[in-house]
């Protein structure tokens, strides 16, 4: 068994299906990249108020080429009713946009098999995976999106010259007629 | 007039008072580390809510010796309202606990004299400034919170080697009992 | 059929089975507490997110006396996959105390009798029966919890002589040292 | 001294000056419609964040001729810098739409007339006089608005004959395409 130590190479997901894209990823073939894994259960209430929200906030905030968010649902309980089925019903409802793989169910146990492989301890959990595809992060539990954000733009930093975000320092529309919105108070 | 150009040189701050600090801050005496300054108003309803706790969660999650926080008070309305002792007794309410700095007031216009030097559009606008002390971020409005933490990280790592995020990887506390609560599930 | 018009007698509920109560529940003998259903789909992200908390929050609010939460499942859309199984763990999972029914499947369309016998149009659906039994709100789509609340002040005052909340006009614990907090400033 | 007891007439509110009304309130003037008085401070982090967008809200549900909001400002602390001047500055910045009222200062001490008259303990408080001008609720700091709406919609319902609530009845615009949204799923 590869274990998902800490700086190690990432091992590759193993999965019965993928939802929301026209290949299986292999991440092996997203070098380059930061690799943003949400790790969630359908009916895990952190998940859905928090993780799920979360993941969609990276995929909107950052481009393609530089970060590739992939859900990964990894039932450990209640497999009779977290069938792919409910899955696929439960990802249009919710809208998600970003490709989602099924964990490959263990033929041994109750824990699907890249959840063991990278021993993680529940759902959610975060794992981020440099641009040279090493893991990086391998979190249960809840992170600020702050923690989040300064955690990919460290990694995207990583060898690189200084990098000028551009998009960032655009501001909004002025504000028209009132000194002050809810947003801010105009010059 | 020295212009605030993206990526020139952080002009000084001009400043009439501090609070929150025993000595006043120069950030040429900054170097090494990236300054946060939260420019606002106390009246201002989005700083209020929305840039201070953005700024007290910038200056909790980052170590002092790696982020400078600094409010910086630009008063260029109400100016009879919002004085220093009204700063004063604003920031002992909300418990505001990084160097405040007021702006020095124009002698000619209602432009304090940094909030100019800057070419601010209004508050809340948050400049970051990198460790080589070159201003890197000048914006006027809401950033979310996944956007300053991403743009933060990124400054921290430019110029270092691979840095292993260590405090990021600590997971909550085991649940006890229950599989799931708000937070996660456990395995 | 029986129509839900409004202000008529609520139709009894045509359930299939009932979760979190040893005994199924009849409206007929719930009279004199005004009963608010909570109509859901566990796999409705509106329910999810404000629906279900919205419900909890009417049930920690209101002693049982005075008010019956039931939650009623109504399963119109993905039927294999939004089971009787998959309730009882998404139950489980998001810890709701107060009793839940499930509507009874159609023998000859994919919407269940209840709903259409109350012809509700979608989840979530939030039905409120005053203390003689009479349908007095069916909402589909979402209520601002002020709104919830002043419908059911309303529905408990009628019938009764003037009602003086007591546990509404304790305080909070004194504040120590600091003259405001989050909350509030002390005198 | 004339003491707010529970349930005895509202003593009227002594005050210096008003804001957003041509004409002062007069308590003894609004019989007939519940009366929600929002008692706040300018530099009261509470009061800011939850008490001025819970009276916001409460000004919008109800109709004026039902529920009539007054903010009293009652300057307790600070009084140097929350002057009249600063309050009008505040009012203007939040686009707070209802009358407010400047608790009149004591001859001789720090707490306002209205205040102690009302034996207020501190900031936010919520006042709420009932349809024949007694005192029903005189709460310091927090209530949920599920409680306020239940207290508003239970004086709104004393002495009157069974009221058919008609705006709340009203469902949200149908969904287009999608079944569900954020929001709900429709039928």
């Amino acid at each position: 068994m590869t274990q998902a130590t800490y700086g190690a190479l990432a091992p590759e997901l193993e999965t019965s299906q993928w939802l929301n894209t026209l290949e299986p990823l292999r991440l092996s073939g997203l070098k380059g990249k930061v690799i943003v894994i949400h790790v969630f259960q359908l009916l895990c209430p952190g998940c859905v108020s928090h993780g799920i929200p979360q993941a969609s906030a990276i995929h909107e905030l950052y481009a393609d080429e530089e970060v590739q968010v992939i859900g990964l649902h990894t039932v450990f309980e209640h497999h009779d009713v977290m069938t792919v089925e409910a899955l696929k019903a439960f990802a249009h409802e919710y809208r998600i946009r970003f490709p989602i793989a099924v964990d490959r169910p263990s033929t041994s146990g109750t824990t699907p098999v890249t959840m063991e492989r990278y021993r993680m301890q529940g759902t959610p959990t975060l794992i981020v995976i440099d641009k040279k595809g090493r893991v990086r992060l391998n979190h249960f539990g809840r992170l600020s999106d702050m923690q989040v954000g300064n955690f990919i733009g460290g990694l995207l930093t990583e060898d690189q010259s200084a990098r000028m975000s551009s998009e960032a320092t655009d501001g909004p529309e002025p504000l028209d007629g009132m000194n002050c919105d809810e947003d801010g108070c105009l010059l």
